[in-house]
């Protein structure tokens, strides 16, 4: 892990906000509802122990307007007025820190960073978000202030002086001014953006000052110009005492108050408990302690012994990232958990939810629960099939749309943000991969939970969703074989694609597709579990037939090199890794045995087997540096998906090697922290290794999985 | 009039917001509480007569990213796919109207353009905002409804075609997405950002679509597809039936919910009124052909005979950026007047509220009142004085800030966000200046509506004031001149400076400053009045001591030459224009005796006009083109102070000619209009005819003082 300037998501849980920190320059910040980092300057820095100098964290750089205080001064000396206060005086003057004097440890929940006498603690708690229906309210609070915690520590022991440190940032808000939080919270120095983002701390020694400029600032020696309202640049100055260790505590605060999605009207769930940014950051520092704590449990939990450095740092690095996107809004007194879509911001993009499935089951299931309950009551639909550029129509039934709206505007009802209408590539319908993909997460909802209620009252759903796949097959019972053959009338004479939408006919088309095939062939079997549990055999009976159809189909589509094609149909050149993505399902819908090697689909695993360790070679499925290449056929490789996958060889089909893992990871650690990437914290879609779309990106927690390997 | 290509608000009244229109290119766009046009691509056009084109107004250009599309779409041919449904249909292309095709019309409400067979009537009514304690809440939800209208006239007599008009813009909002409005109102069409902006027509024939770029929707042949949801671009589309002359009606819509400030919690008055965009939009439209008679009416009122065409356009011209900076708020049931200060943001500027004082007695007095109340309540501080570069210190009193805060946040009591400590230019302190400005604003404001009931109950802030300016002359009553000779301890050693801080010491100084010096005289002949009327016999004469000292030391600093420098001490070389600007109080404080050629100042009003004469020359304090130099010695010229004397020399003076008006207002007219500065709207701050700082400005209301001249 030599390259350390790379950014990552610091995040509250639920409050689609984000200190997003790493980089070199002005490219991270405080973000809120943002596709990208805020792009604003952070100051994080210790004064020198000659006292010349504020050594600087490197995450600064310029903004744009040169001299913002230029246009109140028209016709006059640069800094003519203004500074004559500071005449005389000697300023602070800003200096980087020498980048061999930094180092770096970032875990899930906390970011550390050493330089020279400083230590600077990034502290974002990772833990689970309780049911808002059933918490006790404390812990609810906890769990969703919309903050995060900074700690400095300086040693400076050893030296006779104080010691400055600083922490700010210049506001990039179009709307709202920086200020002081001073104002309004007595006890308390602070600097914020209007109501939206703040940085505060309990007074002690910590003054807080607006200016054109962090120079401005360090420039003033009338206390009172500290008070100055213009600017914005926003700077807390702490100082340590001389010949010992000091630490230092921030909040850094998020608040969106008022209705603050379009479409359907809703809030911030946490605005019911906090009623401005001022109420959060007393909150969050009155819990300091105990959050710091559960920042300090959850990092041992996720750095599994049995997972390697590379591992942990991925899991640490796509969990922020996830939680960067999570938003838990409320509207009629229910609570909507929403994960936005990175730099796309769509709100609960199915075919995301279901790989970020895992990680919720594993945190808080019932964000599960609430998502597949928002699909049936407000994004479901139902659509009719043709064939394949035919225009007669058959029963379709149910499926779900691709996603709920974008950036804080929902779609209206059975409609998504994305799909359209005649397409056969990027932005056509996902009909019956989110068809798919709700019935996946109901099943891993059910088994993990045991929610029998729940489960009970979606049985008719559960059957509409078999009866819609069946239809998709085939409307001729002798002519079904388990996989998709008709196109939804949705797609209006277009074609199906899947989460693979950017990519070529190789993952990026739905209709007989391998990738879909054998999710679906997990869905059938999943169904059959649940109805035989519940004594519907005939819906039990079909799903196993539907399965065993597939299960067949599949495996008789291996040639003699054991490589399964991308296609069931025509003679398509592509061999895909997600041939085998599928196989994690059963892990987490108690059919457990259909993955055994000796199982029923002993053909289908084996078969599956043989395929990926068929295309897991130089010049099919891997990169010259070791990376996976999902698709045989195309650059494009989703990181979310290769997670998952590495996770379904070792603990599915028990292959493991450095090709699999140690080669593997290190070539994926090595995109993710590449300076053409670390802009964007974790991304998904690499093109040879360069992010190059779906940056910024929840999907990553399927690493998770990961922690099941022990 | 020749140039038309400049911006202009067109803004509803007390919302912080503006369509701000105009210019070329991606330069204007609907700005909500922002320090400038949105710039964003405002699309207006028809379809030409051919049918091949849409022949557009050029409001749009590009908008940094070259194709939006492309982050989702890695690794394809560009378009590929995405475009494939309108493969082989022939799409609209955009192609602008010749310069030549279009001419404009602005008065202060409606703006109308004309371009081919195409009128756009922006249509923004100006009308008295009813004081919110006693209005009848229709006439009120009519004057403050966040919204203004564009009506389409399309001339197709002649053409056997159907022919197409748009309407739309791309949204530039961080936080939210663009989308349709037709979800969440049945029976319209529109399209919006999140829950902040938006265009909506009746549904008729309109048609809301949104996409990736304006020619993404214009290529689109599935009407479903018009619902994609993705892209920052949003347009209507409405049909102009053949052979006759066809009207559309659309809303352009402003909301902002929930808590809309800092510092001092408020939210925006209309919020009680309207719950949400769509309301705002359905009551516009639903209004419309009443918001239209107003605007009309107030076009009459302000289009008055005696103007000239540069005279009624610069008064129109300044109304609307007037109405950009407005915000009605409220706090605690109570309504909170704000006008913000265009490009700084800076909210009730005191020294620009004593100059818009004229322009609000005219429409609505009782925001007057309730700014006084501001400053009174919260705003208020008492000081001490010194002598200039000495350190004791003497009784001061009573003034007033320079701000009440910066961009949506309220600075702290007593405190504005400007006013700095130990400087003697640009931030330092307007103590005297604004002491004077609640002065002249209190009388005017008693004056103008006979509010006894409110001047009983500040009669001892009044009395305060008196004694607080008589402190500033000199605290030996033997010394006292009438003019400021103390500076307030707030500037900690150094100088008070006056509303022209970015000036040298002719108008910057506020210490003998002889435009303050006749303000001052202004506001103790208006106090002597108000005490005289209450029966306060010593405070009014004292007031009037004061009065003749003030008028006395003025009139015997006039030169052999009758130039009155423009400091009352020392050599200064300045003459400024200025020297005449408080003469306009008393006709408006009910002394009108006191500016007679034959009254009590006599020789006062004389010697400001001999002053006046000598320096309104080349060289001295005109332009070579004409325009007014404020000082001699600077070449930076405040267009609203500009007005302000020119009224002054006309009307009190008697003095009138081209260099006073028809060849003044041309240079001025010019300045606004030059390509250089047309960007901004209307601007203050003119340096040689250049726009450099207090752009898109509100100050420039004091044109309507020419509407007393008839």
């Amino acid at each position: 892990m030599a390259a350390i300037f790379y950014n990552a998501h610091h995040s509250p849980i639920g409050a689609f906000a984000s200190l997003t920190l790493g980089c070199k320059g002005a490219t991270g910040g405080l973000g809120l509802e943002l596709a990208q980092p805020a792009n604003q300057p952070v100051y994080m820095g210790l004064q020198s122990k000659d006292g010349q100098y504020i050594d600087m964290l490197p995450f600064y750089g310029s903004v744009g307007q040169a001299d913002p205080a230029a246009r109140f001064q028209v016709e006059q000396a640069p800094g003519e007025g203004i500074k004559e206060e500071s005449k005389g005086s000697s300023a602070l003057k800003l200096r980087p820190f020498a980048d061999t004097d930094i180092s770096r440890n970032m875990a899930a929940s906390i970011d550390e960073w050493h330089a020279g006498d400083l230590v600077v603690r990034v502290i974002s708690p990772v833990m689970p978000v309780p049911d808002p229906a059933e918490a006790e309210l404390e812990s609810l609070k906890v769990a969703i202030v919309p903050a995060i915690l900074v700690e400095f520590e300086v040693d400076n022991r050893g030296c006779a002086l104080e010691r400055k440190a600083v922490f700010g940032y210049v506001g990039t808000d179009p709307y709202s001014a920086m200020r002081r939080l001073d104002d309004t919270m007595p006890g308390y120095a602070g600097v914020g953006q209007g109501t939206h983002t703040a940085v505060v701390a309990e007074q002690g020694s910590a003054v807080s000052a607006l200016g054109f400029s962090i120079d401005d600032i360090l420039a003033i020696h009338l206390p009172e110009n500290c008070q100055f309202g213009l600017g914005a640049t926003g700077l807390l100055t702490v100082t340590a005492a001389a010949d010992c260790i000091s630490r230092f505590r921030f909040a850094v605060c998020f608040y969106r108050d008022g209705c603050a999605t379009a479409g359907l009207a809703s809030s911030y769930l946490y605005t019911r408990y906090f009623t401005c940014i001022e109420q959060v950051a007393q909150f969050a520092l009155q819990h300091y302690e105990k959050l710091r704590q559960l920042a300090l449990d959850a990092d041992s939990r996720f750095a599994s012994p049995h997972l390697t450095p590379d591992q942990r740092w991925m899991v640490a690095h796509a969990i922020r990232s996830y939680y960067g996107c999570s938003q838990l809004l409320t509207t009629n007194d229910d609570p909507l958990w929403v994960v936005n879509e990175g730099e796309y911001r769509m709100m609960n993009t199915f075919d995301l939810t279901v790989d970020q499935l895992f990680y919720e089951m594993m945190s808080n299931p019932w964000t599960v629960k609430n998502v597949l309950d928002q699909f049936v009551d407000r994004y479901s639909y139902e659509d009719e099939v043709t064939e394949p550029g035919a225009s007669h129509r058959y029963p379709g039934g149910i499926s779900f749309t691709h996603d709920m709206g974008v950036g804080n505007v929902f779609s209206r009802p059975e409609y998504s943000s994305y799909e359209k209408f005649g397409l056969r590539g990027c932005f056509s319908h996902m009909t019956h991969e989110q068809l798919v993909n709700w019935i996946l997460c109901a099943a891993v909802y059910v088994h993990g939970t045991n929610d029998e209620s729940w489960c009970a009252s979606k049985l008719t759903t559960l059957a509409a969703c078999l009866q819609s796949m069946v239809n998709r097959d085939h409307y001729l019972e002798e002519k079904r074989d388990g996989v998709m053959s008709l196109e939804s009338t949705r797609t209006s004479g277009g074609a199906e694609i899947t989460t693979y939408d950017s990519l070529d006919e190789s993952l990026g088309q739905a209709r007989a597709n391998v990738y879909l095939a054998v999710k679906c062939w997990a869905a059938y079997i999943a169904l059959q579990r649940i109805f035989t549990d519940h004594g519907l055999e005939d819906l039990a009976e079909l799903a196993h037939r539907q399965a065993v159809l597939c299960a067949t189909t599949v495996t008789a589509s291996a040639g003699e090199d054991g490589q399964i094609p991308a296609l069931l149909e025509g003679n398509h050149p592509s061999r895909i890794i997600p041939a085998i993505e599928g196989l994690v399902f059963p892990l987490h819908t108690g059919c457990e045995d259909a993955v055994r090697p000796s199982g029923e689909y002993a053909d289908l695993v084996n078969a599956l087997g043989r395929h990926f360790r068929s295309v897991l070679v130089p010049n099919v499925c891997l990169f010259d540096d070791g990376g996976w290449k999902l698709s045989s056929t195309a650059r494009n490789s989703w990181l979310s998906k290769i997670y998952l996958c590495q996770h379904v060889a070792r603990k599915v089909l028990g292959i493991d090697g450095p090709a699999v893992t140690a080669n593997a990871d290190r070539a994926h650690v090595g995109w993710l922290t590449d300076e053409k990437n670390g802009y964007w914290a974790w991304s998904d879609q690499m093109v040879a290794g360069v992010a190059m779309a779906s940056r910024y990106y929840p999907r990553g927690v399927t690493s998770c999985l990961w922690l099941n390997e022990e």
